[in-house]
């Protein structure tokens, strides 16, 4: 897409905070998230985080100097849906993004009749930015599945299929929570490693927890049944990004998976970060999407030129880890990891186009998960089954702990950021979650 | 559950093809549907097939004599919502059903009220019972399993987990279709026979189109994330049931489910029958659980006297077919199989509790398939992979065509149906779908 005034770098907000050191919401970032007064009651009212505050966008929208043509959109938000909006046209999705920015930008003529319509952040507690429909899972990260693969298979790491096809598989929608939310630990079946064949399996709490580092990508339009989608229109299907912490059970996994795939070993709970980072405000960081040498192109379906030059997105991401004991020390987090999703094996439009290239219906809200996202080098491992390889070298932390899967206790948050040198930081917002003991057995 | 007068196999309605021979619907069955005028834009509403009518529940409510304390669940299916009564307590929606079966009843005080709120089935268009929220798929016929099994492992047909994990995956709910619609030949990419490792996969039609023999079962009370289901529980939380055939693309498959599951050689399209056939409906067919001897017992949390004693359903299950050169020539479909839900080596309560066992929290709506119920003996098996032996013994069909797998224009018909001697027939109608050919490549 083309880029306009509201990616300019040097544009600053009336809200102070938007320029404040490191915040993840300045002026340029924008994104929409559902938003309640914490504690309240009250119908969720949606919002676009800027600095340390929420414009709302219900008490905003009487404010006089919104562009009429965008009545429908503005008037869709302040009634709660931001679906409505995410199913607009790329057109007017960039329109309306363009008025909330210049309606935020200093010495907007808005400013008087919109500072009413700021909320704190720390006053606020969010929800879903929409409803789910249909979430599924890829896994298009060759690094991870290359780790993983050797793990299970060490003679044949990476199965014939992964350079040629993006690996996916439907997950939970019902179980997807917001950023906050505690996970628990689950019961599930297990065979505990050394048991003979013809033992029974064990049946408690799972012994190997896990997070893994995804991003997650929202559908704005979705397409009739029977109606592939071609790659030229998928990046206009994508309404925006948020982190995905897809947890999961891994020794339940190893037991559960064949055939069909996980299940129980996922679907206890996946958590995602609050605010729905539009595409518009990735625009700027869109970079071009390379395989290494020696990778072959993908099939002509799943390739175009305007996919290579900048199918991909320039984004870092963390993971950080605050254990109990930490936090009753008083010490802030500390981080397992970094990597960047530029490494991506497909980019975000060819896991669209690819879900529907058989007919299948996409609708707006549903979600696509990229799958742990890890890095070429160990380091940059998006999961303690990588960071701790299995469990053999578990990883340090300060205070003499380790972990090879995660505690009891244990609050784990995932980051992303995109910033170029000096500009402004297009950030997520925190993805968290503290592990809570499993439900008593029986 | 006791039985009552609603399920007296000497009931007879004053709707009179309620008691016409075959009919799927004597008073003794009742299932819950939503429907409109066909061809019409109407609003869906609620409605219970009698015979070859449909009791129209909002045009029924205004009628005297329904039993006041039902008012709430009597208001929510005159407004169109069945999940409301789906998600009410076990005795509530015992007690609506005696009410319906007793308006509908031979000299019911009601007979002359409601008689202007029938509607001819052969008048009416039907869509799914309730919106679907997640969908997850099961793998619950062990002969299917083995079979299949034999074809991809024939040192290791069936997996060590098969015995003690009721084994599921998620499946896609927005691709979910109601019997009648057509169903478009998927393109996907495949890996045909016999080419070199390194060769690409092709992308094109698929050349191995199935179809799946499976129960569905609904969900009619969810639980709370992280709070599993006991089995005790299990049967009160299942509102009723549907045949589903799980359409399957068996090349897309083979290349690309490994290692986390089927995706898009499913997601193309699946069918279910209108009519939600209720458990209460179903509860005289209630048959002993048992398995084969040299089986192992199940792990505690899936095991109960009750579930061994009544966890089974007696449900005849068949698969009819009429190819277009058959309905050229004014020939009725064939039957492909039959078989019996009972076979099943996991009772839908087992399904339900094994779901939940690790916390995933399950919602008024969601469908639980039960997998290919194929049968132990070959003739019985549910799908034409198995029945073609992987495409080796064609199946033979009138006027000289065979079928290794389904031709455009094929239109596929599950049937099932409850029936003891000289009994009513609790029938869920047709299940139904044509093959039309795939989308232009390109």
């Amino acid at each position: 897409m083309t880029l306009d005034r509201s990616h300019d770098a040097q544009r600053s907000s009336w809200v102070a905070s938007a320029q404040a050191d490191g915040t993840d919401f300045p002026i340029q970032n924008l994104p929409y998230g559902r938003f309640r007064r914490a504690g309240s009651q009250e119908p969720w009212r949606i919002g676009v985080a800027i600095g340390d505050q929420i414009l709302d966008l219900a008490a905003a929208r009487p404010a006089p100097g919104w562009p009429a043509e965008l009545a429908p959109q503005l008037d869709a938000l302040a009634g709660g849906d931001l679906a409505a909006v995410m199913a607009a046209p790329k057109a007017t999705r960039v329109a309306l993004r363009l008025a909330l920015s210049d309606a935020l930008a200093a010495g907007s003529t808005q400013q008087a009749a919109l500072a009413h319509a700021l909320v704190p952040q720390s006053a606020a507690e969010m929800t879903l930015p929409c409803p789910i429909g249909d979430y599924t899972d890829f896994y298009a990260s060759i690094h991870h599945a290359t780790t993983i693969g050797r793990m299970f298979r060490p003679d044949n790491p990476l199965l014939p299929n992964y350079r040629w096809v993006p690996i996916g598989y439907h997950g939970r929608a019902s179980s997807i929570n917001v950023s906050g939310t505690p996970i628990r630990r689950p019961l599930g079946q297990t065979k505990p490693a050394g048991s003979p064949p013809e033992a029974p399996p064990v049946f408690g709490p799972c012994q190997r927890l896990d997070y893994e580092l995804e991003l997650g990508a929202f559908v704005a339009q979705g397409n009739t049944q029977g109606e592939p989608v071609p790659l030229a229109q998928a990046e206009d299907r994508l309404a925006g990004m948020v982190l995905l912490n897809d947890w999961s059970a891994r020794d339940i996994q190893a037991w559960e998976y064949q055939p069909l795939g996980p299940f129980l070993s996922k679907n206890f709970g996946s958590t995602i970060s609050p605010w729905l980072v539009t595409m518009e405000a990735l625009a700027p960081y869109r970079v071009p999407f390379v395989r290494a040498a020696g990778e072959p192109d993908p099939l002509p379906h799943l390739d175009s030129p305007a996919n290579r030059e900048t199918g991909a997105i320039d984004l870092t991401i963390e993971v950080w880890l605050q254990t109990a004991a930490m936090r009753e020390r008083g010490e802030a987090a500390v981080r397992l990891s970094r990597g960047n999703f530029k490494e991506s094996y497909w980019t975000l439009a060819q896991l669209l186009t690819h879900h529907a290239s058989n007919g299948c219906n996409l609708a707006t809200g549903d979600l696509l998960g990229t799958g742990t996202q890890s890095g070429p080098k160990p380091e940059e491992a998006g999961s303690l089954l990588e960071l701790s390889m299995g469990g053999k070298t578990p990883v340090a932390l300060p205070g003499g702990e380790t972990r090879s899967f995660l505690a009891d206790g244990d609050t784990l948050t995932l980051r992303a950021y995109a910033q170029k040198q000096g500009g402004p930081r297009i950030g997520f917002g925190d993805c968290s979650g503290t592990v809570l003991p499993s439900p008593k057995l029986g």
